[in-house]
């Protein structure tokens, strides 16, 4: 039986890219929300699945740590890095001077503001709900209208792509992260996620104390973030990547000394550092 | 003339809502992105600005800080926090056994999951581009179909509000900021936003020795974030926000002290603390 990879749906998105790319030969299948995602690996009902969790441009998408938190089996076990390419999607022969109307995800039309304006300036632009979605409505229009999206919108859609990487910024990566339920071996290029909160809120030095322990033993932060609770506004915790393993000297020494100081602690997982896909 | 406060439309969001809360008396003009709201009080076309910049809940929205670090004379100059009551939008009289479609933001509909499933199980839920835009459509249809959103967009759309606060979680607060071009002045409780980066990236330490001033001196930070810098990914710049102002002995020093070690560095504002309003 194939191995089960859920991705937060629908089809024809960047996420289903990174869950092809993960692993081209399992079954792909789509959940309606990253919450959904996270629960379907912790209760066994998939093997592993693929959920963003940073865009180089956008910032963090915290979904899958909040429900990592919660979770009892499922962690981090890796990293993908996408170049997110953002193409213009019309029915096959469609010329660009007929394209009167382009419909995407607000967030990709806001991304592709500098080639609309200067080869489609007259163009309606119409925001959608996914840029799957936009893609796939092309087929009950006739050619006057485009969607913006990744290749796999207009693969599934049967659609053409007339224009490939037409975002205005070209460095546009998503990070995703894979979550399963076995931890991966140690690899001697990890990288390690964790969350923790303290039990007083609003002390000065309290972040700062938690990270004595990590410059004191030359460990390199990768991303530090505070996050609300959504208890109140202003009681945070804090997320922080790091490169290397639990099972490194060092690392086991910080997190020793960090759970001096924190209230919750919760390791997220280590995995092997990702590497950007040569174009 | 009235005073020109510009908001992230359209009308009829938790943002209206907010730019009503600052200035009640202000002409409020709808902007469609959140930089554009920012350049409109840079150049001077309006006199202050309200937007979104964080979520008890779903986290940091940072648009406006990435707009604000290129901008000449905008700066942060209030915060505004406002509890997000999601209501139940309907047309007058319509009772919930007759509701068969729900629409709304995929975020609120997403919110309000335990109120869907339990009083209205068998509803389809339909994702709109926004929450006003969602109780606007509710005209064209007959009374099987509501909306989820904001008091406000109930309102403006001549439709009645079944029932308030049905967000799963109650404690769901955005935290928006004002932005203008004259600093405040200095009250003695106040909280400074700044931004910053280092020339050397992945040095362990680094962070560690920008926060030793802060704790240092007794200064409370109240929110520490790296932001991908969307040059490449693994390239952060940092935000901060800290009680007090840089007429404060304390946080002058540590400015300055912070300064030896970064790259860009900029204060985007030091404005009054805000509380929650009472209910």
């Amino acid at each position: 039986m194939s191995k089960r990879v859920a991705f937060l749906g629908p089809s024809g998105t960047y996420t289903e890219e990174a869950a092809i790319l993960h692993d081209p030969d399992a079954d792909h299948i789509d959940y309606p929300s990253l919450p959904d995602v996270v629960a379907a690996v912790d209760s066994g009902e998939v093997d592993e699945a693929v959920g963003p969790i940073e865009n180089s441009i956008a910032g963090s998408i915290n979904d899958i740590v909040d429900s990592l938190i919660g979770a009892q089996n499922a962690r981090i076990t890796g990293e993908i890095l996408l170049p997110i390419d953002v193409c213009l999607i019309a029915p096959p022969g469609t010329s660009l001077a007929s394209i009167k109307r382009v419909r995407s995800k607000a967030e990709a039309l806001g991304q592709c503001r500098k080639f609309l304006s200067t080869h489609l300036p007259d163009a309606v632009l119409e925001p959608f709900d996914s840029t799957a979605g936009a893609a796939a409505s092309l087929a009950d229009e006739d050619g006057s209208v485009a969607a913006l999206g990744p290749r796999r919108a207009a693969e599934l859609s049967g659609m053409a792509v007339l224009q490939s990487s037409i975002q205005d910024r070209k460095n546009n990566v998503t990070r995703f992260v894979v979550i399963g339920r076995e931890p991966p071996e140690r690899t001697g290029v990890d990288k390690t996620s964790i969350v923790f909160d303290f039990d007083r809120e609003d002390a000065p030095g309290l972040v700062y104390a938690a990270l004595k322990p990590f410059a004191d033993l030359g460990i390199n932060l990768t991303k530090i973030e505070s996050r609300p609770t959504g208890a109140k506004i202003g009681v945070y915790y804090f997320l922080l990547d790091f490169d290397g393993h639990p099972e490194d000297k060092n690392v086991s020494g910080a997190l020793t000394e960090l759970q001096r100081h924190t209230a919750m602690f919760k390791v997220l997982g280590s995995y092997p550092r990702a590497k950007l896909p040569q174009a």
